[in-house]
């Protein structure tokens, strides 16, 4: 008997008749012989009609009450499923984030899972139920309700896995799996069968929707296997697991393209020691993920420092930044919310060399500027005009011939023989 | 300083325009000087949206689930309310039920309180706050949400105002106070100043939908002073309190109709001891409540007994009886759908003898056949057929000279020279 945590999202349990074929699907899974603990997210549009609702009576609605808020989504449709589960015949029983033992730290809106106590769950699972938990949500040391930032409900799920020692995670979507690009923006896009954490981890945080990347950080740390499959279709979708010689041989895994991204650029930023420390210690202070990085070359001893915030953090950097535009002596701060980041990703980068000079020529064929780049040992990303980036994606999707499949890759003695430096 | 609790109804939380009403008008009772408590219901017809929601998945959805869905619309609201708040300046926080420590016992549906422990609230008011109630709903023993069945977040307000010991509860609504009888069927009904508890009691049992006995019960047996007022003109409404001598005498209070009861009639029961028992024993033990009962003169050793219920009570008294009727011997079980209960209510019934007589003769002037009686010392009630329910409370209303403003109660002394055995 297998442990399986599936989660399901919002386009999979939208409506009533969305509920009962996914209710079906569990059920499926449970008579097959396996015990199902199912995370669920809010139904259909539900989280964005409530934050509409919370926008209409207050243009900055205080965090904790948006937790509350939002959080009812989840429960709400954790009550639904269960009632269509009940139907077919299953046992099963809904728990809100607080019934379910998830407990969070204090940071509203971006709250982090500190400690899940999975005694009610498993003491329910045991009794052979199906049990299912509002995602998203957790309660914090104040004993308030704190949500876990857009898709949470993939870490509410991964989170869950480890803790009940899961045999599997699954997250269903509307999608087959996870894809070479953007189906929509590249036709030729392709499945693929497996994908290393590493990976994922780089594709989901440079703006690939199919998972969350805390999500796939958890399951990497705690070796939880992953996959991403459609609710709608049963068929296998993609592994997301430790990178080992079996895994098909690419290298380039993924191109993903972010266009939710805003440059900030504080201008005129005096070119003394210590500056740049205070003004990222103070983003991270507010909790502000900054990406990309620039600092133009000094001139007349003043300096531009150029960073990417996600575009609905725009209102909160500035208010972060704007204070330390005076106590620094800059000039001035611009946003520019119309750029794109475009990145590439794969493990295969670690043992080819070339990659960023192949990607800037492809950009450059296509008159594609580039106004700023960052790389980590697997992945590169460019910061081009928004308008560029569907060319972009489709570009270096075809130049690297990421449409055809690879062979697997070789054994681990060949491999080294492969490297060139 | 004055403690208040004030309750708002759907219909005055409806959309974002309605919260911000509602809003300014409590922020004004805490600027007047105030500590201010709210409890606040689901907002519109989201409960009603919801059991539609979970019927289209399940046609009789599990009540412990039922109860986790219902309750979202609620925090949903307190949440919303508490952003408005936010907006005017005011400081606020919403509270769940869980959150505002409201303990209730298991029955899911019709929950009842068992216990508040206001701390939590407490704290927050003294810190200069208005505290925002989700309303009909606790935490039971298993650590479940249960709801406390339609009207509930009345109770939740009358609770709380006497957990913290509040100097008025008041319920804000769509209508201006308690009025003689519903005036969208009588136009000639008046407000009335004041009602003592006992009558509010009557009429809210007997289907006045203006306040839930519950709630009513609740107030009296705490003392907890209640008005029922205007949530949209700022005006006196209709103070709910115990009876003294100021009060303004009227021998009727107040006239009410109940469509929403049903009767159903067990045939052919053998007319021997114990049976009427055994059936309400069983209707008991289901928590369901029986108001009225007839039985039929008994012929050839077998009798009707006949009780009316909820009308969305018939689906579970079915189940409750169908397996009496056999263990009894009775010959079959109908219900009636048909049927209106209508009451005549006043305190001043105890001092004045020949109302049921006067209330009989009004009917049969106006060919309304009488089916059921059932009478305690200050209320009447009849079962008529529905289709003559309006016709009967306007002709009441009228014959018993409602419309018009009463004097002051007598004073104690004259008062018991007026009683008429």
């Amino acid at each position: 008997m297998a442990l399986y945590v599936q989660k399901y999202g919002g386009s999979s349990v939208a409506d009533a008749e969305c509920m009962r074929r996914v209710a079906k699907r569990i059920y499926d899974t449970q008579r097959a012989g396996n015990q199902v603990v199912v995370v669920v997210s809010a139904m259909g549009d539900t989280t964005d009609d409530l934050i509409a609702l919370a926008k209409q009576v207050n243009p900055e609605p205080n965090e904790r009450e948006m937790d509350s808020l939002m959080a009812t989504g989840e429960m709400a449709s954790s009550a639904v499923l269960t009632m269509a589960l009940h139907a077919l015949g299953a046992k099963a029983i809904s728990m809100t984030g607080h019934q379910a033992g998830i407990r969070v730290d204090g940071t509203h809106l971006k709250a982090k899972i500190e400690a899940i106590n999975p005694k009610r769950i498993q003491k329910h699972l045991d009794q052979g139920q199906v049990v299912v938990v509002a995602g998203f949500q957790g309660t914090n040391p104040s004993e308030d309700i704190a949500t876990l930032g857009r898709g949470g409900s993939d870490t509410t799920a991964v989170a869950l896995a480890a803790a009940l020692k899961a045999d599997r995670c699954q997250i269903l979507k509307d999608v087959d799996g996870v894809f070479t690009a953007n189906p929509r923006v590249v036709p030729a896009a392709r499945k693929l069968d497996e994908i290393a954490y590493e990976e994922m981890l780089e594709l989901a945080s440079c703006g690939a929707e199919v998972l969350q990347s805390r999500a796939v950080e958890f399951a990497k740390n705690y070796g939880v296997v992953l996959e991403v499959l459609s609710s709608f279709v049963v068929k296998p979708g993609t592994l997301v697991r430790e990178e080992d010689e079996k895994m098909e041989q690419m290298i380039i895994r993924g191109i993903a393209a972010d266009k939710n991204q805003a440059k900030a650029t504080l201008l005129g930023v005096p070119d003394t020691p210590g500056v740049a420390a205070r003004i990222f210690k103070a983003l991270a202070a507010a909790n502000l993920n900054v990406d990309m990085i620039v600092q133009n070359v000094s001139a007349a001893g003043v300096t531009d420092v150029s960073f990417t915030v996600a575009k609905d953090d725009i209102a909160k950097t500035k208010r972060v930044i704007e204070p330390l535009v005076k106590s620094v002596q800059a000039a001035g701060l611009n946003f520019d919310g119309d750029i794109a980041k475009v990145s590439l990703v794969g493990v295969g980068m670690k043992s080819h060399s070339g990659v960023a000079y192949r990607m800037f020529d492809v950009l450059a064929k296509h008159k594609i500027n580039i106004e700023m780049i960052s790389t980590s040992e697997i992945k590169i990303s460019v910061a081009i005009r928004a308008q560029d980036a569907d060319q972009a994606v489709r570009s270096l999707h075809q130049a690297f011939g990421m449409g055809a499949k690879a062979k697997k890759k070789a054994p681990a003695k060949k491999k080294a023989a492969q490297k060139k430096k």
